[in-house]
């Protein structure tokens, strides 16, 4: 299905990232050590809900969706660098890290544009 | 992106009818009358709700997630029929209402599967 | 229960917001008119999205609860001014402006308050 | 707040039960080995989600709340029984416990009272 605009096409970008947030905290709890911390988990988890929240605001094309792009691209990128740091190669650790980056940068877009 | 397996597809669309009932909620909305009444919105928002609780379940690999599906199939076929009554030809709704019953049959498939 | 530090206290008024935004979105979808508008609805569902959001940051005592915790006094209170402008002495409308006045305050206190 | 209905106040404990889990969930992380694994964490997020969920239901009087309560009770009742086998005496897995097994007696009498 193609995005018929910026903010449909952020908004199923912040649903890949959620989903691959999901799909990397269950990886990482398997993992077990630094990659079931607290503080590892709570930024997947942070990272999923805020990108769930986002999508949402902007599916209802709320005017407050932008000023939350720009908090969503904070978190997106810490979760990136978490990842990163932990993933010592690890497929799906890369791949949501990927993932997150790519959020950040489009929320960031969106937040730019203003409403 | 494709989906190695059907848990990930199925909650690949969950996402996808959870997007399609909030972009018809908010369109009713702004339709007015019977599409914006407390019992056609209800359902809009119980279907969004759980396709995304159960996109979790699925992504956390949950025990539960299956007899969730069953649930969340009821929900989405009564939630494609109130949009197919209303839908008078409006593309949205009638998107809407696809993409529901298409969410149905994949979650009743993933309920009958079991485990 | 009592809340044994300011982040559990406000976490359970951002709950209890949450509960009077979804009670007053209902309430005013039966009232029709400017009160099922889009905008009032989006209004409602954005404050009921967001406090239930800043509620997990709180429990999870997310570093990024704090700057969450802005925007959500800012979406509390635009919410709170639309429900007085349409309450006209309605008692579930003027229920949820004030539970969103106190819970803005409560955000922005924290907000202030930094990590 | 006193709550006037049965499904008020069941609403209002699944709140607390969805306050419960989330903070067991970041306990457990802290505590490490067989509490932050897999199983544990997914059962407790499982529990604050579901609960999450048919609050919202509730809230919207929906008609399939009822149903999802018995899903809601069965998962509060398996996230109350791993609590226990891990607790050994931990006071905030003995309230994560109790809490969600309040939960699941309140749901099941919803479930049983029917529509």
């Amino acid at each position: 299905m193609p995005h018929s605009n910026p903010m449909e096409h952020c908004a199923h970008t912040c649903h890949e990232c959620q989903d691959a947030c999901l799909r990397c905290a269950v990886h990482c709890l398997d993992m077990g050590g630094a990659h079931a911390s607290r503080e590892h988990q709570t930024l997947l988890t942070d990272c999923a809900a805020i990108c769930g929240l986002v999508h949402g605001f902007m599916h209802r094309q709320s005017p407050h969706a932008v000023h939350l792009c720009a908090e969503c691209a904070e978190i997106c990128r810490a979760c990136a660098d978490d990842c990163d740091r932990l993933a010592h190669g690890d497929r799906t650790m890369k791949e949501c890290a990927e993932t997150c980056r790519r959020c950040a940068e489009e929320c960031d877009q969106m937040s730019a544009a203003g409403v």
